[in-house]
């Protein structure tokens, strides 16, 4: 048997291979004409034949690696193309590919391998990483530098001004220089019309494997620790710091100058204020510990029913309080 | 009277075609120098000259459907013009616009009259319908299927990489490879710098006479029936589907893998955890029927008020069960 | 002493000028090496050689105004160069810059000293005031005009169509065109992938001074009065009004058709439904006074205890109402 592909169960052929993510998909491995399917390492089974399994202690780890082996790697020409503008004093590395109409401005380095996409624009003395790859429409602003094997996708903008002002007597919003850069560390990657602001001073920081999604806010300052996972639409203020490996989900918003430890998980939509220990599933707005956030949102719906109930008490109490005479009566 | 325009009651004047929207702009109706005014087919008005009134069961939708006719539509050269990058195996039809510094990358299929605006980018293979218009710096990533009479607004991204990814055993996050497509079909409307992002596997869909407002997130694996309407900054998570006619009001959040029936409603900054039946409004975040989370918000501005009362109630039952007498003595 | 340039007290040098913001910063102060500090007027330290204090009222703000001495103002070529596409019926003051790749479209005028960036798009009939920066990817559609000494960072859209659709019989959403335009009046800041909408009819307007930041939304007809600050992915639905001064902090979203006075401040995602009086701090979803809001905030997580409260209220109330001898008898 010679595996092709890679596709889910329901759509896989017998020269393809597929994965179970859990026992809720067995009824679809039942129906699979896949050729080779990834399963749990105690997986049961009693068909002897087809699919083939593969047992692995995390299927879905095993298909995310096996993918790649299927997919095609994009070929790029590697060499600044006809249309491009380069500018001079830029260094554009062996293999590295500037396709048409991308911009690359003084002094910027593209390192080897690297792939400027069309209409991606590269600012004065940015530096970008060995096959890092920005995509059509990204902005990586002034002397921002970005590590190795980045991905950048399409819209997103690294080095936007940190949005600080001081008020003057006449309220008037004085802007202050924001003299700072951002530092994208190596295997980050970010999605479409994010926005990463520099620093005041310094660099804002995005670390070693960390993963943000579309539309994101990083503030100035930011700090944020390897292997973080932003989901879409989340807002980090200004200065505030994440440890390694947190994880936060959509649309969530992280208040300026707070401190979120390692492995700290953050519920969507959460509004978070206060610094979190590490380790720690916090939700709501204004977010708390999951658990007893979880349950001050089941008593919410209850809570129509409490104010009657407490006006029941209370009408009982004044009887009560009347006599046993007066309450008996009515 | 020959009309040459269209405008609101008070800026109206004797040359020009106006709408009542409701009863409450009766006075501004009054004071209109509109030439004709469409008005609602019962309404009641004594004047007898001018404004002119013109019934009709909804003023508004004649207001839409009539000010196309005043607008001069735009004129485009209808071929590719100077400036342009467009590879030479991409097909361009006939009355096709690609303006200056827009690029059509290898394979790309421009339908007749469409309009590429300068600085749009439109990827390898991707399909755009007839008619259908990309604004400047939107672009249109690999593969994409684009329907007729679009309108894909300035920024925004469709087909970046969903966010999927699963974390090995020390805590990296392997990136499962997005080898699907985003599907938009006839007739749909996206804002500015939205983002879509193409399916792990087959298409993410934007059904026929959807209208997706400015910033919003439309995750992997994500099917909207035809005709929903979704207000600026709403993020729907991967493998959400909404039904036909669904309206989601600004800032609401879906989870993933939920289901939405159709003309389902949601009010604005709901974070919406559950299926929903069609027919259904809901608000508030964990969302709920409409009704029911209303009087919940309702209750909360008597929840401080509510832990007086019922430290009362205690106090007093403390009286009550210390006996008659030491009530009495306090 | 020749300063050279400006830094926080714990990085400057002895050539460089810092603040003191506070007083918890006392013992950074005690450790820095800066050659001159601005310290509050009032400030008390004993040390009579170095640091220099420079005392003033406001040191931050004297910082922000120190602060771009220092910068090296960046240098432009003030002219049209190369690779930039201009229509010939667009005008260009003396000393405006056009970066290669900027587009400058037909009847657009581009005012003395502002720079359009490379790869950033000026639409038809578009007004671009003195010194106003233009940055990469950034759009200014048809017809919109930008004051003076304004800064428009990359990716961002001015001038989408406003979202304003009527449904037919059918359930289809039919547009209402969108015929205004956007006024964006002096020293305005926009952040990065913000969204400003055209009105329905006459200017969607963005008062002197005022400063936007990231992903922020401003729908169709918002009129924002001068000097209005806000934060990132605030949302400002359509017709809504902002007096003179007012304050929204991240993700804060704005209903329709709402009025809030001068000097009105929002806490970070809060959801306005109402109009807001001048002077007010309003908070929460559905948002209220702030505090009255912050006691809701402070009642919710005691809501759990609240409900065990009421049960065991009842529970005594029932053995009470049993009589004496039974309760007695449990």
């Amino acid at each position: 048997m010679i595996l092709k592909g890679i596709a889910p169960l329901i759509v896989a052929g017998p020269d393809q291979l597929s994965w179970l993510s859990g026992e809720k998909y067995r009824p679809a491995l039942e129906a699979s004409q896949a050729g080779a399917v990834m399963v749990p390492a105690d997986f049961e089974f009693d068909r002897d034949e087809r699919p083939v399994l593969l047992r692995t202690e995390r299927p879905e780890l095993a298909m995310a690696l096996a993918a790649r082996l299927f997919l095609e790697p994009p070929v790029h020409p590697g060499r600044v193309m006809e249309g491009a503008v380069v500018d001079s004093s830029a260094l554009v590395a062996e293999g590295a590919t500037v396709y048409p109409l991308a911009v690359v401005e003084a002094g910027a380095e593209i390192g080897e391998g690297a792939v400027i996409h069309s209409l991606a624009y590269v600012g004065p003395g940015v530096k970008i990483g060995p096959r890092t790859v920005i995509q059509p429409q990204a902005a990586v602003l002034s002397g921002v530098e970005i590590g190795a094997d980045c991905l950048i996708q399409a819209g997103t903008v690294i080095g936007a001004d940190g949005f600080r002002f001081v008020q003057d007597q006449e309220g008037a919003h004085v802007k202050i220089p924001q003299m700072g850069t951002v530092k994208v560390e190596d295997k980050v990657e970010l999605g479409a019309n994010a926005a990463v602001d520099r620093a005041f001073f310094g660099p804002t920081l995005i670390g070693r494997g960390s993963k943000i999604d579309n539309l994101v806010q990083v503030a100035h300052n930011v700090r944020m620790g390897p292997d973080c996972a932003l989901a879409a639409q989340v807002g980090i203020s200004g200065s505030t710091s994440l440890g390694r490996g947190c994880i936060l989900a959509g649309q969530v918003g992280l208040a300026d100058h707070i401190k979120l430890g390692d492995r700290v998980m953050i519920g969507a939509q959460a509004g978070v204020a206060k610094s979190i220990p590490s380790g720690e599933m916090w939700l709501g707005t204004p977010a708390g510990p999951a658990r007893k956030a979880a349950r001050v949102f089941a008593s919410w719906e209850r809570l129509p029913d409490l104010l009657k109930r407490v006006r029941a008490l209370e009408k009982k109490m004044a009887e009560l309080e009347a006599g046993p005479e007066e309450a008996k009566e009515e």
